[in-house]
């Protein structure tokens, strides 16, 4: 008997969206496609050396722990060392206010399970990451888009939005996937307020914080949240929840994040881990414990800010000489990502089987937004190719903008003039 | 601004149970209480120098990709695996018809996720797994209890739950949890005939089945519905849904587990575990493979085999020794765990508090079922204990239920006598 599959779905499907970077990244597994499609760290600046010393130091002393099944909420001292780095910067947070998850992805999907309920409204960045699009579709969420420009989210549009009572306002401050753009000061201070005003809950996802290429940092949202809370010793009153992950300061496949949020939220939270996956590995939470503890994280971090600062830069670079004329796009200031503008009325995703055939890929704007309807941006990654190819490929791509776009786009202009 | 997350929560809370075992863990982490309430593998004999040397041997050779995002769906030696074993014994699978999860925790959870909808009925053993029960009812499954004996599942009380229309019937057939029963050959061949006479999707979870203590493997019911599919080179039909895990044979730890089911809804699960955590880690996944593919797997079962069903026999002598007439217990043939039935109308869960005080833990089986209603059974594991824990723990329990249990009650019988 074979079984009716499409019909036991059907009435899910409007639930439950294709993944768009899946498929797009099969396409780029093609031999000569350089890619700028993924999201990947740079493999050649993985601690492989620091993780094994380190695996072999946990399974020599603490095996019997690292192997057997371990508590939902997570291992304590990774837990407390994610409590300790808030609260040195005055949120008052302890182990008990932090999850950890497998991964950022796995916070992101708790949180819609916990906090959803179909046609629940979430605002959300526009563009925003995809997966946690995919992830809030599943409960069925609705959403409220808020236009974003070089400061990100434009707060001025927000009120309107929170007036529609949100679950929750998404925002990724620093170095935005897809944008690459930083919220600034003046607008995270703004956020705050108008979540605070609305009792509007944030949820601040915040993978790239430490890829700071150039600048200061700028404070938390969470940070500035606890400031609004009052004088030292105030509770920590739970209007922004943080998101934070390992994979990209240590390493994806690791699949270790946190997530920091008021005890009942946690308590939802874990429940619902424990139905996901009952806990995450206590080999991988250890490893990263052992890796920040050692200090490892910040040689790290500083080996991969100033290669991918490098890579950008050649990026940026080759795109004032080879992209066209009314092609624009921004200058992130860290992270992995930049996003391309084309001129108005060109669908981005009707470029990429050409940039495909030409051997350069990226991602289209369209599956960035709720809607999924063609844009005319796209998404390039410049932490996981090597100047030569970065090189390469933009003077490729530049030459398929150019032959795509209308005759006088074809005209560069110098870059200075942008 | 304090969130009032009550509020928040509220209409969530009929769908979220609470986590018994969580809570009832915690009071067995206590000094001097023997607990038999997990369900946790002997650490002693978790093989870290295995585990080390493999981690050393991947991180060297193949560290770039241990530590990189890995595909969704998982890593492709340990899926080709996963199907060479079904494959052997005649079931027509392929490497694509396996998703690899983070444990099989996940994959209970995400055929949750896919195939359910708010009010959707599934049919489960009475007693079943708990962590099945939470993972659905956080997706509005209802229950339908097909009671078992010690043949397993009453597979004559199948056929009017089956015009019900359930989504799947949920069966862990060897050396279930809670009960340690195993479904017999009759019922198994019973089971898949009718399902596939009612169209009905089965969920065969199997963690347990290299844990046999003694008498032959009996046919995975995945194996039997593809023996009724007809001729060699027939197509695996997907009638049977088939999870695995490595925790019980390898770590519980590592995370690793797998399911095998039809093309579609393997492409369905792979959505949603993509926005649950993007992958299993890597480095786990290929951990796992090393050793299988190593004879590891093979030594190490035999080795927990032995430990396992020693630790039975002294739990099932001691039981026969201390325990009051009327209380009848399961003899498993293999797994962690075994049942035990208090007289009618005793409840087992007002016993805790004061075994608890007397150094001693069970689950009580309430839990186990749908309903969560107290009932007059109570789970034991016997994996997780040296034999004079056991012997100890079990007299100070049968002390407990001597002097609970009304006065002819406590009049001990032989063991022969049962």
């Amino acid at each position: 008997m074979q079984q009716d599959w499409s019909e036991r779905f059907a009435q899910r499907a409007q639930r439950m969206t294709s993944s768009a970077i899946r498929e797009l990244l099969k396409v780029t597994e093609q031999p000569d496609v350089i890619s700028f499609a993924g999201g990947l760290p740079a493999p050649e600046a993985f601690p492989i050396g620091e993780v094994a010393e380190a695996a072999q130091r946990i399974l020599r002393d603490q095996g019997a722990c690292a192997l057997q099944y371990g508590a939902t909420d997570g291992y304590r001292p990774l837990r407390g060392w994610v409590a300790e780095t808030l609260r040195a910067t005055g949120v008052p947070v302890s182990a008990e206010h932090v999850l950890i998850t497998t991964g950022s992805q796995q916070a992101l999907d708790l949180l819609g399970k916990v906090f959803l309920d179909p046609g629940d409204r979430v605002v959300v960045e526009a563009p925003t990451y995809l997966a946690a699009l995919q992830a809030w579709n599943a409960y069925g969420a609705s959403y409220l888009e808020v236009p974003a420009d070089d400061d990100g989210m434009r707060t001025s549009a927000l009120k309107p939005l929170l007036r529609q009572a949100p679950k929750f306002v998404y925002c990724l401050p620093n170095f935005q996937n897809p944008s690459g753009v930083t919220l600034s000061r003046a607008r995270r201070e703004r956020l705050v307020a108008l979540a605070t005003e609305h009792r509007a809950v944030v949820i601040e996802d915040d993978p790239y914080r430490d890829l700071r290429f150039e600048g200061e940092d700028l404070p938390r949202l969470i940070e500035l949240a606890s400031a609004d809370s009052g004088a030292p010793g105030s509770e920590y009153d739970g209007s922004v929840i943080y998101a934070c992950t390992f994979s990209k300061v240590i390493s994806p496949g690791l699949r270790v994040g946190a997530v920091v949020a008021p005890f009942e939220v946690i308590h939802k939270l874990t429940q619902a881990k424990q139905s996901a996956d009952l806990h995450t590995a206590m080999l991988n939470q250890m490893l990263v414990y052992e890796l920040v503890q050692s200090g490892l994280l910040q040689r790290h971090v500083a080996v991969i800010v100033d290669m991918y600062r490098a890579r950008r830069d050649v990026m940026l670079d080759a795109m004032a000489r080879s992209f066209p004329a009314r092609v624009r796009w921004t200058h992130p200031a860290g992270g992995l990502f930049l996003w391309v503008t084309l001129p108005a009325g060109v669908d981005a995703a009707a470029l990429l089987p050409t940039a495909v055939a030409a051997g350069v890929a990226f991602v289209p704007g369209g599956p960035f937004h709720p809607s999924g309807a063609p844009v005319n941006t796209l998404r390039l990654n410049f932490s996981n190719a090597s100047h030569e190819q970065i090189r390469e490929g933009i003077a490729r791509l530049g030459g398929i903008l150019g032959a795509s776009l209308s005759e006088p786009e074809r005209l560069a202009v110098p870059a200075a003039a942008r």
